[in-house]
C-alpha cells in the first residue's frame, strides 16, 4: 500500500510539474494567452496590448524632453497637442506638468505605448481600484484581455475577423478607453458617451436602455447645461449617469453592485453577497428615489430575470431531449470541431446554450442551437439591459422575442421528433471554411 | 303579443341588471380595470398608478411643513430639492411658492403620491385638454392605464412581464411623464427627449423616424442653442419637435390632427371629420412650408398607407383561406385559449391580424400567424413612422419588409395547400405555459 | 470582302443611329431619366427635382423685390426668414446682400425653385467640385437622381413606395440636402447630422458606427462647445466628422478617398490608383495620429472586406450551383418578370448577387436568393462601415450574420438538392401584383 502510494505521489507530482510545463509551452509562442502559439499578433495589436506588442516602427529618432516633442508634434498632429493642453497634464494643481516623456519616454526610436501600469505610477488607487474587479471573475473590465486572446475562438477564426475584438477588449489594458487621449479627463468619463464605444448594440444595448429611459432623457436634455467636473457624489446631477451608478462616488471598480452578473448568470439575488451589494445599490437610487421605490423595482428586475430564466431553461431542456435522440443534426461528430479541439478526439465537447468561447455558436453548430444561442443573447440580455437601466420598451420586446424563439425551437423540435427518419447531415459541415482553411491561413 | 313584450322587457330589464352587477362584481378585485379580479398589485403598483394603489411603506411618521421638507430633503435627497429650487413651483410669479404639502399633503406616515387630478388643481386648463383626448377613442393617452389594466394579457401573463407596461401606460395617471418631476418644466417637455422614452423602438420608432429626418438633423445641430422657454408658436424654433406639431400652441390634446390614428386604423383620409383635421395640420407645416408642399406630402403619406393596406389586406385573405381550409394549426382548438377564454367555449374567438389585446397574437398562435402579426406591427407601422416623420429610409425598409412577409407567407400557405394532409398540431401547445402556471402564479 | 465591309459599316451606321433615336424616344416621356415614358410625376416631385417637374401650384401672383417678400414673408413663414437673418446671405462680407429674388426670381406666379445651378452662380468651385464625382462612377452623389430614376423598379414599382426615393436621392440636384434652407450654413454641414437623413439606417448605418467610435464618443461629448465655423482643417476639432475625412479641407467632392467605393465592390486595394488613394487616407488621420497606426488599421479594414467577400462568393458559388441544376423556384420563367423584362423574353436576365436596379432583389426571386440579398447587403455593409468608421460591435455582428447566412443557405442548398423532385413553383408566382396591378397604376 506504502509503495502504491509512493507511485500516485510520484504520478501526482510528474503530472502536475508536466501540467506547468504544458502551460508554460503553450503560452510561449508569438501571440499572447492560453493559445499564444497558435496565432501571431498584427502591428496593429500593439495599440490594443503594448505592452506584450508594441514596436515603433517610424523611422523618427533621437532623444527629446517635452517641450521639443510639443514644438514639432504642434505642426504635425496638433489635434494631441491642443487635447494635452487642455487636460490638468499640463498644469496640475501646484505639481510641475507631466509632460510626453513621463509616459512616452525620452528616445523616439524606442517610443512607448503607454498601458495602465504607466498611469498607475501616479493614479496608484484608480488602477488598484480597477484590478480589484479581478476578484469577481468574469466579466469584468481587467479580465478582458484574456476573455479575448484566452478564448479558442481567437486563435481559430481567420484574424480579419478578430482583430475587432481587441478594440474594446484592450479596456483590460489602458486608460484611454474611457479617458481619450491626449486630454484624459474626467469629466468625458463621467459622461455615458465614454461607456457607449463598447457597451452599445446587441447583445449588450446599454446604450439604447439608457438613452430611451427616464434618465436618459434628461441625460439628453441637461448633458450641456451641467458642469461635469464635479465629482459623482449625491445632489451634483440632474440625472445619474452610468459612472453615476456603477462607479459611486469615482470608484474605479465596477462590480460589487453587479448583483445578476451583466445578466450573463442564473443567481440567487437574495445570497449575503448579493444582500450586500442591494444595501449599496438602494443606496445610490436613494440618492434621489425614496428607499422602498428603489427597493422595489430592484425586485421587479429579479422577477424579471427569474421569468427569462424559466424560458432559457425549459427551451435548452428542449434541445437536450433533442440531443439524447440523437435529432440534433449536425452533432458533434458531422460537424468541424470546437476551436481547437481535433475531429475525432474521445472527448468532443457537445455544449448548448452559454458556455465559455460561446462565440463559436454562431458559426459551427446546427441551426436550432444557433437560434437558442440567439435567444440567450439578443433577447434574453436585451430584456435584462432594458429592467436594469429603466426601459419597459425592452423589456417588452426581449420577453416577446423569448417567447417566439421558445415556441419556434418547440414547434421544430416536435417536426424532428415526429420523423421517421433523422436526417444525415453528412460529409457536408466537416468541409467548412473553418476546419479547413482558417488555420494556416492565421 | 303584449304578454310577450312584457317579457322581453322583463328579460332585457334583468339582463341589463346582472350586465352591470357582472362588470360591478368583475372589477371588485385587488387589481384594476376589467380584470381587476384576477390580479395582485406589486407595491411599486402604487408609483404608475397612485389614486389606486399607493400606500406609504415607509417608517416616517409627523406632520411637516414644506420649509420642514425641504431641509430634512436638502441632506437626504439633494437631487429633488434641487430640482424643485430650479422648477417655478419654488417662485411662481406673483404668487407664494407651491412647497411639497400641496401636492404630498403634510403627514408623512400619509404622504400622497399626487396623481393627474392633484396638478389639475392648478393647471385646469391643460388637465382638461389632456382628458378631451378620450373622445377620440383609442390610441389614447387619456386612456392608456385601462388599455393596460382592461387588456386580457394583463392578468394572463406573469406579472414580471407585464409590469413593464405600467411604465409608459401610466401617462394616463400622472403628468410626471412628460414634465420629469420635481422640475415639472415645460421647456423639458417641449424637447422630443419628453416622448421618447414611451415613443421609441418597434413598432413606434418616432424617435428614430424623427431624429433621421430633416427636422431632426436640425434639432440635433440646434438644440442647445435654443431657448426652449419660449412658447410653441410660428417663428419661435428653428426645426419643429414632437410638441411642436402634435401640441401646436401647448395644446395638452394631442389627438385632432391624428388623421391616420397612429397607422393602426384603415382609415379614409377624406371624410369630413379628418378634411378637418389635414387643414389644421397643413396650417402647422405652413408655419415653414409653402402650403401646397404640405398638402403634397401629406397626400404621398395617403399613398403610402394605402399601398401598405393593400399588401396587409392581400395577406390576411391569405391567412383567412387557409383557416377555412383547416391548415391553421395550432387552430383556436388546439392551442392555448386566448386570455380569460375558457378552452372549450362555444365562442373560441379566432381571430387574425390586429385586434384588441393584440401583444397575445405573439406567443399563442402559429407561426405564420404571429409573422404576418410582425409584419403588421414591425414592418407597416416602421413604414408610417417614416412617412410621418420624414425618414425615407424607413418607408423604403418598412415596405421591403412587408413585400418580403407576404411572399413568404403566401408561399408557406400554398405549400400547406399542396400538402397531402396537414400535419396534426397535438396536444403539446395546449400544454404552454401560460395556460398550466401563469394563472396561478399571478 | 469589300462589298461585305460596305454592308457592315451600313449596318453599324444604321444601329447606332437607332440606338440614338431609342433612347431619345424612351426619355421623351413625363417622368424622367431612361424610363421617362413609362410613369407621371407627382406634383411633389418639384421639390426633389425643381428644373424638371417645379411648378408653382399657388395663387399669388405679382412682381417683388426681396424686402417685399421678406416683408409678407415675415409674418406668414417667420422661420424661413429667420434662418435667412441668421445666414451669409443677408449679410455677405462686404458684399449686398442676397436676398429671395437671387433665387427664387421676382415673378411670383412663375417662382422658380432653385436647384444647384441657381446655387453655382455664386459658389462655382463648389459645384465644380460637386460634379468632378460623375467621373468615379456610382455610387456617387453628383449620379444619384439617374440612380434613381433610371432603374427600372422606379417605373414598375408603385408610385406610393418608391416617391420616399427622392428624397435623398435629390442630393444630385439641390444644395439643401446638406446645407438646409434658407440658412445655408457651411457651420451645419460640417456636423455629422447634416449626412445622416440620407445615411442612416442599413444597408448603411454611418450614424451608428460613427457614434459607437472613440470618434463619434468625443463628438457627442464636445459638439456643444465646439466652433463649427471653423474651416476642415488640422488642429480646429477635437474629433473627426464625417465631413473632415471625407471632404478634407472642405473639398465638395468625396469620391478621391473611396478605395472600396462604399463597400460595394470586391477591389484591389492595392492598384496605383488606390494607392494615390490611400496615401491621401492615411495623410488625414496623421492629422492626430502616427501615420504608421493608420496604415494599419487601413490594412486592417482591407483584411476585412477580404474576408466579407470570400464569405459573399462561396455563398453566390452555392446559389449559382442550384441555378445550374434547375433547383431554384420560383426560376425566371416562373416569376414575375424583372422589371421592365418581357415574360418570356429571349434573354430573361437571370441574376444573382448584387447588381444594378438590385432593389428588385427584394420581392421577385426565389426566398433563398432573398436572403443572400440581406447577407449582401445588410450584414455585409454592415461589417463594412463598422471597420471604416471604427464600431468593432458592427463588425463582428456583421460577420457573425454573415456567418450565419451563409450556413443557413448553405444548409438549405444541400436539402434541396437531395430532394427526389424539386417542388414546381406553378403559376402562382405570376400573379404577383407588381406583374399584374403595377404598371396601370403609376
Amino acid at each position: 500500500m506504502a509503495r502504491y502510494a509512493r507511485g500516485v505521489v510520484l504520478f501526482a507530482a510528474l503530472a502536475i510539474a508536466a501540467g506547468y510545463a504544458w502551460v508554460d509551452w503553450n503560452k510561449s509562442g508569438p501571440g499572447d494567452g492560453l493559445n499564444s502559439r497558435l496565432w501571431q499578433p498584427d502591428p496593429a495589436f500593439g495599440y490594443w496590448h503594448p505592452t506584450r506588442f508594441y514596436q515603433y516602427d517610424g523611422q523618427m529618432s533621437g532623444q527629446f524632453k517635452g517641450e521639443e516633442c510639443i514644438a514639432c508634434h504642434e505642426a504635425l498632429t496638433p489635434g494631441i497637442v491642443a487635447d494635452w493642453r487642455a487636460s490638468r497634464h499640463s498644469a496640475p494643481k501646484g505639481r510641475a506638468s507631466v509632460t510626453c516623456e513621463a509616459c512616452h519616454g525620452n528616445d523616439h526610436a524606442k517610443i512607448r505605448m503607454p498601458d495602465r501600469t504607466v498611469c498607475a505610477g501616479c493614479h496608484a488607487r484608480q488602477h488598484d481600484e480597477f484590478l480589484d474587479e479581478r476578484r469577481f471573475g468574469f466579466p469584468s473590465h481587467a479580465l478582458a484581455m484574456e476573455r479575448a486572446v484566452d478564448a479558442p475562438h481567437f486563435a481559430d477564426k481567420p484574424k480579419a475577423e478578430v482583430t475587432a475584438c481587441l478594440q474594446c477588449h484592450s479596456v483590460a489594458e489602458k486608460c484611454d478607453s474611457c479617458h481619450t487621449r491626449h486630454r484624459f479627463s474626467a469629466a468625458e468619463a463621467r459622461r455615458p458617451e465614454a461607456c457607449m464605444t463598447c457597451h452599445s448594440g446587441p447583445p449588450h444595448p446599454d446604450d439604447d436602455t439608457y438613452f430611451a429611459s427616464a434618465h436618459g432623457k434628461r441625460y439628453l436634455a441637461d448633458a450641456d447645461k451641467t458642469d461635469w467636473s464635479k465629482p459623482l457624489a449625491k445632489g451634483n446631477y440632474t440625472t445619474p449617469t452610468c459612472a453615476y451608478c456603477h462607479m459611486a462616488g469615482g470608484k474605479h471598480q465596477v462590480a460589487d453592485k453587479a448583483i445578476w452578473k451583466f445578466g450573463l448568470l442564473q443567481v440567487n439575488p437574495l445570497t449575503s453577497n448579493n444582500e450586500v451589494k442591494r444595501k449599496q445599490w438602494v443606496a445610490v437610487c436613494a440618492d434621489c428615489h425614496p428607499a422602498d421605490w428603489s427597493r422595489q423595482r430592484l425586485a421587479e428586475m429579479d422577477a424579471e430575470r427569474k421569468r427569462a430564466w424559466a424560458k432559457l431553461n425549459a427551451t435548452e431542456a428542449t434541445l437536450r431531449g433533442l440531443r439524447g435522440a440523437g435529432l440534433l443534426h449536425p452533432n458533434v461528430k458531422e460537424r468541424p470541431p470546437y476551436p481547437l479541439d481535433k475531429p475525432g478526439t474521445w472527448f468532443a465537447r457537445e455544449r448548448i446554450g452559454y458556455y465559455d468561447g460561446q462565440a463559436s455558436a454562431f458559426y459551427n453548430v446546427s441551426p436550432i442551437e444557433r437560434d437558442y444561442f440567439e435567444m440567450w443573447y439578443f433577447a434574453n440580455l436585451g430584456a435584462y439591459k432594458g429592467a436594469a437601466h429603466g426601459s419597459p420598451g425592452h423589456v417588452g420586446q426581449g420577453h416577446a422575442g423569448m417567447d417566439m424563439a421558445k415556441q419556434d425551437i418547440q414547434a421544430r423540435a416536435k417536426a424532428l421528433e415526429q420523423q421517421d427518419k433523422p436526417p444525415a447531415a453528412g460529409r457536408w459541415w466537416l468541409e467548412g471554411e473553418y476546419t479547413k482553411h482558417n488555420r494556416e491561413q492565421n
